[in-house]
């Protein structure tokens, strides 16, 4: 049965235990299945903390972050690629640690505004340090999901088409697709047929609105996006994600170029999102009565 | 502050006392706070019986009807007009002495396929009855709303700029504009426009799906829709209309052409539906903050 | 190649020699490679005058046709049974004669407002009738195709899914699936899906405005329709659709409920509906780049 | 009447007096009215050059341009505001020389993804360059068109509505806003009420995709942009803007994020896209009939 989730920063713009606990509650109080930790610096999250958070609270996890410049794996600074590979290597182990099975987001390059193509070179790092924190991460029962983003986050993989081609050519079973709505809005032709194309290697979804506020309030085509979820009868994680002034992250905010308010109150905002979708997904259950 | 609500055929095939009675409290089950009753015969409807489940059960009620080739005001017929007349007078002693507010539909001529189009001095008939009810019911506490349908259940009026030139025609304080998505999606040039249009003059509002099954399910466009509802303030009734199969009126679901099952669970579809009207609702509010 | 053509009553109320020969030079002064003849009473197409015009024009033609109540080969009476079946086969000998290639539209039943669910019966006397029509029409080397439109016009397929089932139960080669967008409009869930549905039996496509007016000024999705065209390789005919009261055949329009004017210059709209689809066809070819 | 362009990237990657000539043919051979030249370095395009190509080839231009960090008249560093706005002085001056009428695009602040929020005085600053570069231009005869981007472009003005506030806060009658369709599909609610809000200080609007290639091919609601620009009456110039890595400003791709082609014949591109203009702006005419 599909579970949805809600994206961490959705509930608290901290991770330590507290803000961990916190936004556990709040998630669970929404009443979403899965909480996505948002990870960018897994050296400083406390496992023994979050592993007692998740025991004592029985909240499934999963996790996602965006590589910076400093740990770009598909650049051709090889300092910068081997901090990066330990980097992913320690967020599976987080992730495992917490018992969770994804670790989906920007984990194949920096996620920032690049100034220039990837090369070739940089593109073949970023492919075999894949290959080998692919492997760990079997290893440890977690899932890989690469988030295909738009053009100001990434160089490497913008359409759910070049993620497939990128996908086939790092050949690793372990190793699936991320698609989030709000880059697809951007980037994609529509938003049916790149869940088709996708379909066999989709492991992970983001539902985020194009101007990352409350879902119907902005231009995504969320009807063809969950008849399409339907129709290729993907049963993954559905996870949503907004992004406001109102909770902020340093790490994050800045780079996702958060300028302005869109919604207060949080509880709303999830309560909101998970109705909507809940909603859409039932919808689209009654079609095959039509 | 804007009331939902949803069409009697959701619930009951029957509007006897038994058939009311459970409408009514399927409606409430499912959180709506006011219910249309389906009121194509007033005259077979027990005043008295519906006067005590108004009462017993606490209901907000509206009427819908849409006139017949019998009853045609619109029509050269002097008999049907004549007939057309006393129906539309009697609806509204109905529903005045249920407590209600408004008497909705095709109340201007008959709802049905038309095989010419309307002639002038039966428009100008319509006009005059319409003029003659709408003082009735205005001494009655009764709004009329002129429900703006597609090509196939009027010659009169198919669009809302039509609406308000027949509007500006009768010139009666005590009648509004009624319209309704199902229809818009294929009179229209869009959501947008025809509700600014309409505005001034706007009084009551269906949400219905492209072929009347599950909201989102369809081509409507319900963030325009949504997004022009409270662009133009507006805060009368909004109520939900769907037919199936699943539940049948023999007066009703023939001339609407209901040939297939687009549901079998009206509880699953009436708070589905609720929670997508509240959630629009909700949800534009907060564009406010962008 | 794909050919693109318009429906004659763009051009012309009447298909006589003249009205005929007006269309068709219409037709190819706005740069279409086929007419649509309207051949709603095949008895009285003068075929001899017909023919010329065709060979001494150079012209590519296909027809449609509508069957009436008196011709209705889906119900119960045998004579009307009867009278339907040699309306088809008179059709099918036109549209030979005039060295055409299909005989599409509403061929399988009244295309009126039923009242009444179609019948078991009726049904079956339908199929049975199609199947010697399109054996006649095979040995022509005429293909026959069943266009599905919406609920005021047919009980019998409103959807291109119940088109599929359909099609099945007849299990003739020799009939393919027409959709039209105007009707998909009302009847289906999205543009997309339908094509992928019918793909395999699609064998002619109408392109109409949700209102029937200009494209581009109601409320269909040409966006999805012709990527969902281009994904499934459909190379048949393709087909502009239109009707205002600026022209006006007495056996049409007013069964297609036409009450108000869409359009004064049809010149006009002929070449901007073949720009409109032309442009869509072209820039869906480009997202083979994508 | 109204007057469609293109940019000049489409056509030239340089604008140098032989790209410039060049850009200008092939505009006038897809049959635009009006060229717009990027103008990111002004000190470096030669205007005795440029003034003969437009004498000689009888072309109407605009100008665009972007600041970068170094010129950032939204900041706090005293010099880049300087440099900002002798750079903006020379812009007008060259647009001016060229017999041009409008200088739009990101003309009050960095056009890049910023790190952080924007300086309440950066913000000041930015006003006061404005404010003076207004004046000289009003002199010139030169308008300025502020253009609304996306989060990752500016962090100044991502709406409508806060180009709206921005302009009122600047208070000069010779700045208007520049709305662009790629950059209101990631941060508007939708396509037609920024244009409402907008309309009274709107002066100049760019046509681009949801990916900045072909027109239709995209998630870009069209379909309201063009009827939403008849509804307010807008009749100023509508630019057609796109990028592929077949045409690259070294200055201006990376910026922009161009990595990936979406086309290769600009002269098919640049066809398309006015005819798709045209198309729509010509079907939305025939919506006053309906």
């Amino acid at each position: 049965m599909t579970q949805f989730g809600s994206h961490g920063l959705v509930w608290s713009g901290t991770f330590d235990a507290e803000g961990f606990r916190h936004a556990v509650r709040k998630n669970a109080e929404a009443g979403f299945d899965i909480l996505e930790i948002p990870l960018l610096d897994p050296f400083a999250f406390d496992v023994d903390a979050g592993r007692a958070v998740v025991e004592q609270e029985g909240v499934t996890v999963t996790a996602s972050l965006g590589l910076s410049a400093a740990t770009d794996i598909s650049g051709d600074d090889p300092d910068r690629v081997a901090a990066g590979e330990r980097l992913l290597l320690r967020a599976v182990d987080v992730v495992a640690a917490l018992g969770g099975r994804y670790l989906a987001g920007v984990i194949y390059g920096a996620m920032r505004k690049h100034e220039a193509p990837a090369t070739a070179s940089g593109r073949r790092n970023g492919i075999e340090v894949l290959r080998r924190v692919a492997d760990h991460a079997q290893a440890a029962g977690v899932v890989l999901a690469l988030e295909v983003v738009n053009r100001y986050e990434t160089n490497i993989i913008n359409t759910a088409r070049q993620g497939v081609v990128y996908l086939r050519e790092i050949g690793h079973d372990n190793i699936r697709l991320h698609l989030d709505t709000y880059h697809m809005n951007i980037e994609e032709s529509g938003m049916f047929e790149p869940f088709l194309e996708a379909a066999p290697m989709l492991g992970y979804v983001h539902i985020g609105e194009s101007h990352r506020g409350y879902l119907g309030t902005g231009t995504v085509d969320f009807d063809a996006t969950f008849r399409a979820l339907a129709h290729i009868g993907y049963d993954g994680p559905i996870v949503f994600e907004s992004f406001s002034t109102a909770i902020v992250d340093p790490n994050l905010s800045n780079t996702l170029g958060v300028w302005r308010n869109l919604w207060d109150d949080n509880e709303d905002l999830g309560r909101h999102a998970l109705a909507f979708m809940r909603g859409r997904h039932r919808a689209v259950e009654t079609i095959a009565l039509h």
